[in-house]
C-alpha cells in the first residue's frame, strides 16, 4: 500500500498483549484502545454530535446499509459527505453494509455478485456489491471504509464457513480493487472463520497478502458467546500485523472491551451504551441500573457519584426514573449521555492502565467495583 | 399584601400600551415581555434545561396537574422541589391546575369546594381545591403561583360565563387566603369573564379588591379567534393595575403575541414552539416550514440564515427534513431548540424595539418579513 494514503497507526505503549496507539485519519486522531457510538442513520440517536463529542468519542460509526436506502449515499455525497451532513466533524467509520444487509432486509439472496435484497424500508430492490459498497462509502466521505463481506452466521458448519470466508476474502479482494486510496482515508479488511482457528489462520493471510490499513475480526459476538468469542481472540489476534490497528466489530459489554483490550484489540464500536440508554438501563463502575425500578423513585443521588457527565451533574436517579416513568424524550437522552461517558471513561482508564502498564491492577480494581453492585438503596427509595 | 414577600415588577419603559419591564423572583429577574417554554410533566420535552437557558429562555412554567399525579408534588418537595428536582435554577411559574383538570382528567365534577376528577393515567380519584392548589405549588416552590380558577369554556351563555367568573373570583380569595406569603414568591389572580366586558371588569374588580403580584388574563386562546381575543384585551387591560405584571394564558403565535405586546401584555406561556418542533414545524422571520416536505430533501440551508441557534449552526434543513424522515430522535431536539431560539429572539426584539420607542417599526418589518414567505426552493430540493 502506498505510504502516502491510508490512515496511519502508530504504537505508543504495550502492557502484556495490551496496545495503547493512534490512529490518523483524514479527518483527525484516534486514540486506542477506541469505543465508536453508533450513529445508524446518521445520528447518534438523541444527541447533538457536540454532546457526543464532550462524551470523550473520537470517531462515530455510521451505516452503509441504513444510509444507502435513505436519505441515500449520492444525496450523502451532493451535500458534503456525512461529516458535514451530521455535522461531526472528527473522524467517521462506515461499515461495509454486508452485516445489516443480511440481518435488516427482506428476501435478501447472495451470489458470488453480491446480495440482492429488498429494503426494510419500502421494499425496493438493491443489489450490493463489494464495488458498490466501496462506492457508497467514498460518497459518505468514511476515514475508515470497510471492506465488503459476509458476516457467517453462528452456528455454522466447517464447510460453511469455509466457503463463506472464502468468499469474503474473494469480495475483500474486490473491495481493496474498487477503493480509492488517499491520503488520510484507509481500508480495513475483516478477518471471518467462524470459531474454526485453520479458517481464521487461512483469512488472515488472505487479508494480509491483499493489504490493509487495518484488520477487523467479524463473525463475533453473533451468539457464540463470551468464552467462544475470546478463545478466537486468542488464537487470532497473534497472526494479526502489529503496525495495523485491530478492531473487533460489534463488541460490546464493558467486561467484553476489557478483556479484548488485554488480548490486543484497538478499536470496538457497539450500539449497548446507546441502546441501553433508551430503555432506562445505565452503566456505571459497580454495574448497570434499570431507572425504571421503584427503588430509584426517591432517590436524589446521581446514577455516579464520581461521573461528571451532563445526567450526573444536576440530575438525581429519582428525577430520570420520573421522566422515563412519564416517556418524557429527556430520559433516553440523559441515560445516553451518561452511558457514553461511562464507555468513554472506561476506554481512557484502560488507555492510561496500558501507558503506565498498570492493566492488570485496573482490571482487577475493575472487576471488584463491577462485583460491588449497584450503592444500597435508600429508605426513601423503597 | 406585605412588601417584604412576593414578587417585585418594575417598569423601565413604555412604547405606546407596550411596556418593557422586569419581574424579581426568589430565583431571578424575569426581563418582560417574558415568552415562558412549557415544562409539562418536569422537562422542556427533549431538551437539558441548560439548553432551554442557552435559548435566552429566563422563566419556565410547571404543571400542577401533571406533576401532582406523576411524581406527586410531595415527592418533589422532598426532593428539594422542582428548581432542584428539573435542575433548572431560575424562575419557574406553575399553573393551578384548573385549566388542565377540566381538559385532560376524566368525570370531573366541580362543587363550591372544589374539582372532583379521575387521574388520566391510572384512574385514581383526586379532589383538587384552591387550597390543595396553593399547597401543591408549595411543594413544587413556584416563583410565581397561580389562583386556583375555572378556564370558563367557550362558548359559554352570560349566565354560564357571570356564574364561573363568581366562582373563579371566590376561589381566588380561598387561593390568596392558603398561599404562604414569602419573599420573592409570588401569587397572580386570574382573570375571567369569557368575551363580556362587563364581567371582566366585575373580575378586575374582585381580584383587585383581594389583591395580587400579577394579573393574568385567562379564559383566551380557547377557540375565541384572535380578533375576539384582541378585543378582550382592548377593553381588559386598562382596568389592570400598571405597577403590577400581566400575563396572558396559553397564547400563542408569534403574530398572538406581538399584538399582544403591543396591548401592554408582560408575559405569556405556550406549547407551540415545543410542540411544532416534534411535529416538524419549523418557525422562522419568514414564517413556518414543514420539515417534512420534501422541498427541504436537498436544501443545505439552514432554517434560517440569521439564526444562531444549534440546529442552524452547522445543520442543513436537509438533515433535519432526514431525521423527521428516519424518525430520529434529534430532528425534534433541533427543531424545538430552533423554535425556542426563535421564540426568545422576538422577545428580545421586542423589548429592545419598547426600549428605543420603535415599536410601529418593529412590528413593521415583522408582518413585512411574515409575509415574504419561505425562501425558495433550491433546485436540488425539487
Amino acid at each position: 500500500m502506498n505510504k502516502d494514503t491510508g490512515t496511519k497507526f502508530s504504537l505508543h505503549a504495550q502492557d502484556g498483549l495490551a496496545r495503547r496507539g493512534q490512529v490518523t485519519t483524514a479527518h483527525g486522531v484516534i486514540d486506542t484502545p477506541a469505543f465508536m457510538p453508533v450513529g445508524t442513520v446518521g445520528s447518534v440517536k438523541g444527541l447533538l454530535p457536540e454532546q457526543v463529542a464532550a462524551s470523550g468519542a473520537q470517531i462515530l460509526l455510521g451505516n452503509t446499509y441504513h444510509l444507502m436506502l435513505r436519505p441515500g449515499a449520492e444525496r450523502v455525497g451532493r451535500l458534503g459527505g456525512l461529516h458535514r451532513f451530521m455535522n461531526w466533524p472528527g473522524p467517521i467509520l462506515t461499515d461495509s453494509g454486508g452485516f445489516q444487509v443480511m440481518s435488516l432486509s427482506a428476501l435478501r439472496k447472495m451470489t458470488e455478485e453480491g446480495v440482492t435484497f429488498r429494503s426494510h424500508l419500502d421494499g425496493s430492490k438493491h443489489l450490493l456489491t463489494p464495488e458498490l459498497s466501496m462506492e457508497i462509502q467514498h460518497h459518505l466521505d468514511a476515514d475508515i471504509t470497510m471492506a465488503f463481506d459476509e458476516c457467517t452466521p453462528f452456528p455454522a458448519t466447517y464447510p460453511e464457513a469455509e466457503s463463506s470466508m472464502e468468499r469474503s476474502m474473494r469480495w475483500a479482494s474486490r473491495s481493496k480493487q474498487a477503493f480509492q486510496p488517499r491520503p488520510g482515508y484507509g481500508l480495513f479488511g475483516i478477518v471471518q472463520g467462524s470459531v474454526h482457528e485453520d479458517l481464521r489462520r487461512r483469512s488472515v493471510e488472505a487479508l494480509i497478502d491483499i493489504g490493509f490499513d487495518g484488520y477487523a475480526v467479524g463473525g463475533l459476538a453473533v451468539g457464540e458467546g463470551q468464552e467462544t468469542m475470546l478463545q478466537v481472540l486468542d488464537f487470532t489476534l497473534p497472526l494479526l500485523p502489529a503496525e495495523h490497528p485491530r478492531y473487533l466489530m460489534g463488541v460490546g459489554t464493558p467486561e467484553d472491551i476489557v478483556k479484548a483490550v488485554q488480548r490486543g484489540i484497538d478499536m470496538f464500536d457497539c450500539v449497548i451504551p446507546t441502546r441501553a440508554g433508551r430503555t432506562a438501563r445505565g452503566y456505571t463502575p459497580r454495574g448497570t441500573l434499570n431507572l425504571r425500578n421503584a427503588r430509584h423513585q426517591e432517590d436524589s443521588r446521581p446514577l455516579d457519584e464520581a461521573c461528571s457527565c451532563p445526567a450526573c451533574i444536576g440530575h438525581s436517579r429519582a428525577y430520570i426514573h420520573h421522566l422515563f416513568r412519564a416517556e418524557e424524550m429527556l430520559g433516553p437522552i440523559l441515560l445516553t449521555l451518561h452511558n457514553l461517558h461511562y464507555y468513554q471513561s472506561l476506554m481512557s482508564g484502560l488507555r492510561q492502565a496500558i501507558e503506565e502498564g498498570a492493566l492488570d491492577h485496573f482490571v482487577q480494581a475493575f472487576r471488584e467495583q463491577q462485583a460491588l453492585g449497584d450503592i444500597p438503596k435508600t429508605e426513601a427509595g423503597t
